[in-house]
Order: C-alpha cells, then sequence, then structure tokens
C-alpha cells in the first residue's frame, strides 16, 4: 500500500476516533458519534480541496467513509472504559494534526506547485478538522487554549514542503514533516509548551 | 410542476421561516431576517452542492432566492403574533428537515450513484442549516439537544435511498423518507425521544 | 495600478489588521496572528468565490498570502502600541466591510450577471470574514451586536450595482458603494445607529 495513502487513512481514523470522543463527551447517541467523526475526520480535507478546486477526496474514494463509520463505531462502545476522554482526545488530535500537516502539504505542492500555498493548506488540512469538531460540540476551541496548537502544523508543513524542494526521499520528508509537528504538539500536552 | 422542485421550494421556505424567527428571537432588523432566512434556507444544499462539485443550486435557479426572501419579509411583519417563537421554530426546522432529507439523498443518488454517499448527502443537507443558523444566530446547537435530531435525518435519507433502489414508484420513496424524518423528529420535539 | 484591486488589496489588508488585533486580544503567538489574519482578510472572498464556482481569488494571485503575511506581521509588532484594540478593530472591521461590499458586488455582477446574485456576493464578501474572525476567536459576533452591521453592506453592494446596471461611470459607482457603506457602519460604531 502507497505509504502517503497509508498515512492518510490513519490521519482520518484517528481525527475520527478525536470526533467520537467529543461525541462521547457530550453523550451523543451512535449517530452524533458518526456525525462528529465524518465531520472531524474529513472536514480538514473537505475544505482544502475545496478551496484548490479539486474533487473532495472522500467523494472519489469511498473508503474514507468506511474508515470513519469504523472508527465511530468502535469507540461507541469502547469510550466509557477510557479513563480521561479529553486526555486522549488531545492525544489522537495530536496524531491527526501532524499526519495531515504532511497530507495537506504533500497535496497542496502537487496540486499547484507553490510552497506557500502548500504550507497553507498543510495548516488548513491538520487545524479545520479540530476547529469544527469543537465548534459543534460546543466544546472550547482548541484554537484558544494557551498551548501552541496551530504553530505544530506550521512547523510539520514546513519541514515536509521544503524538504520536498530540497529534493530530499519522500519518506524522509514525510516522517520528518510527522515528527516535528507531533514532537511540538506532543511538547505542548504533555509539558505545557506556549 | 415537478413535485421534487415542490417539496425542495417548501423546504427553503420553512428553513428560511425557521432563520427568520431566530432573527425575531434575536431582536434584528429586517436585514438580519433576510440574512438569517438566507442562510438557514440553502446553507444546507449550498454545502451539498459544493462537495459534491456541482453548480449550487440557487445560483442557477434564482426563485430560490424570491422564495427565502419573501418568507423573511412574512414573518417580519407576523412573528411578534406568535405565542413561542422558539417552539414555531422547532416545528419548522423538523419540516425543512424532512425535506431536506429527501431532496439531498434524491441529489446524491443522482449525482454520485453511491448509496453511502446519498446517505451522507441527506444528512448533511438536513442538518447544515439549522447548525448554521444556532451557529450565526448565538442560539445553543439543536445539534447538542438531548432528543434525537441527526437521526430523523438519517432515517428520511434512509428510507428515500434504499426505496430508490429498490425500484419502489419515486413519489412514495420521496413521501416515506419524508414522513420517516418528520415523525422521529416531531417525535423528539414532541414526546421528548432521545 | 488597477483601481479595483488596489481597492481589494486594501480590504484583504484591513480585514487582516482586524483579525491580527483579535489574535492580539486573546494573547495567541505570531502563528496565532497570521492564522486569523489570513482567515479574515480572504475569508469572505474565498467563499464568494467557491459560491460561484470561480477559482479562488487568493489561489490565482499569491500577492494575496504576502499582504495577510506582512500585515499579521505589522500588527504583532506594534498592537500592544494601540490604546484601545477592540475600537482600532471595529474601524478597520468597517473599512474592509465597505471594501468588500463593493469588490463582491463587482465580481458577482461581472461573473453571473445579476443584480441580485451581484448584491448577495457584495454582502457575502463583506460579512463572513468578521463573522468567522468572531468565531475564531472566541469573540461575541459582530452580526449580534445591536448597531447595524449587514445594513451597511447591502447598502454599499446596492449603491454600486444599481450604479453600474445604469451606467454610471464605475470609478463613481465604487466610490459610491464604499462611501455608503463606510457611513451607515461608522455612524453605528460612532453614533450608536441601530
Amino acid at each position: 500500500m502507497d505509504p502517503v495513502l497509508f498515512l492518510d487513512y490513519c490521519g482520518v481514523a484517528v481525527f475520527a476516533a478525536a470526533g467520537a470522543l467529543a461525541a462521547s463527551r457530550k453523550q451523543m447517541d451512535i449517530i452524533g458519534f458518526l456525525f462528529l467523526a465524518g465531520a472531524t475526520g474529513v472536514g480538514g480535507g473537505t475544505f482544502r480541496d475545496l478551496i484548490m478546486g479539486v474533487p473532495v477526496f472522500w467523494m472519489v474514494n469511498h473508503d474514507y467513509v468506511l474508515i470513519w463509520t469504523a472508527t465511530a463505531i468502535l469507540v461507541f462502545f469502547t469510550a466509557h472504559r477510557v479513563e480521561s476522554r479529553y486526555k486522549l482526545l488531545l492525544w489522537l488530535d495530536a496524531l491527526g494534526l501532524a499526519a495531515f500537516a504532511v497530507m495537506g502539504a504533500a497535496k497542496g505542492l502537487s496540486v499547484t506547485g507553490s510552497p506557500i500555498i502548500a504550507i497553507i493548506m498543510g495548516v488548513l488540512t491538520a487545524t479545520f478538522g479540530g476547529i469544527l469538531r469543537d465548534l459543534l460540540a460546543g466544546e472550547p476551541s482548541v484554537l484558544l487554549r494557551p498551548e501552541v496548537y496551530i504553530t505544530a502544523a506550521v512547523g510539520g508543513a514546513s519541514v515536509y514542503t521544503l524538504g520536498e524542494l530540497a529534493g530530499m526521499p519522500l519518506l524522509f520528508c514525510q516522517l520528518g514533516g510527522f515528527l516535528v509537528a507531533f514532537v511540538i504538539r506532543g511538547g505542548a500536552i504533555r509539558f505545557g509548551w506556549r
């Protein structure tokens, strides 16, 4: 399987899980889980594709729908066992943020060829799902928390984009971008980096 | 007149009325009525069309603009006579939800041919207008009320889609989908179904 | 330089500055400034272009990205010197509202040829950036303030559109629309017009 597609599937799954956890915190029913999992899982990429004027990715490849559906159902039956759902939500959000910062930048660069647009698309893809989730679930926006959030997406998207422009191996750029974004955001969650 | 188009016009009118009632509750001026009526009336369908990559329906057929404008003006001059504007808003919202669950699924199925996407488009069309209205009007989101909401849209969109796939007469599918969605949501409003 | 393009650049700059001031009020970091400046500066026009089905303007002309970036950085280093950031934000918002009401109507009219759609596009372009800014920054929505807001956009967009339809000189229509919108909104801010 294409490693980029795999990373994208993982991003949708962890963001969908974060959305489902938000539904769990709001004591929604299974349909609420599916709704928030979908909005969080594919919201950022949908927005990215609309702005770039390309077909929305999950309308082309329906596997994404299965991924968010399966994730929502799984979380529905297991979320009550989790000790701190908000903490888990934040960590899943961090994983999704890192995956999508890279994916969004990669798609932005391949579609437009512009590094500036690539970084913006990475940031947009990485952050919009979480913003939408908090908005729909009535949670305080992750954007307004004191610790760094968007910065992690900027870091990951920039590392990927600059790496690809410099002609580095793709897998290296992807891994580098992912790790930079995840370490920055993880440090923010774990150590309160601002 | 095409019954599907008629149902769509009715959906826009009742959602526009619900939006105008939200404007009335916030004591907005006539322009505020027009704005919220438009956003609520065509917000869901706009989002659906953007995601499917087809021209936005009210940009193609300007009658929709007249419908939401006329509705907003009508509500502006009569809303003060209504005893409980929020209750009326909820019932209009239920009518619009049922009409749009069917309409959205029908358009989704005819454009993409995929039953899964059809149901998602029905749900999106049916719920997004109300979500947008509450967001713009600063009302507590209808999504977060304890009674079922999205479930009604899923029910209506599924009945329509499965009916059409099974080769049932179109009018039958439309009526069936509408009634299922309206009864579920109506039961939620009237009897507090969760 | 084309006066219409100049007006558009100014609109993006003042809206970006208003977004950056909102970031400043929330004590965000430089990345937060860039994010809110971008969302506010180009959010309305992005939405307008998506609905009309034309390429998003800042994806075609990257100068807009430079404008919002430079504005955000400038505000980041100077905002603390401003006595009342919220008052300045409101006045910048009024300038942007007036510029975008004209720009949005002009683009709407040239793309669709319909005066009704032109006015709607003017209103949408003028108001959506501010709505998005308040939503993302967690500020009380400018839409729900008691003084007139959308009305100013309607006034400016209508004057421009009717003027162009009447065959008046373009610069005259632009100036007229801008002034009508700015005077209405300015009166609302200064004298509390409702």
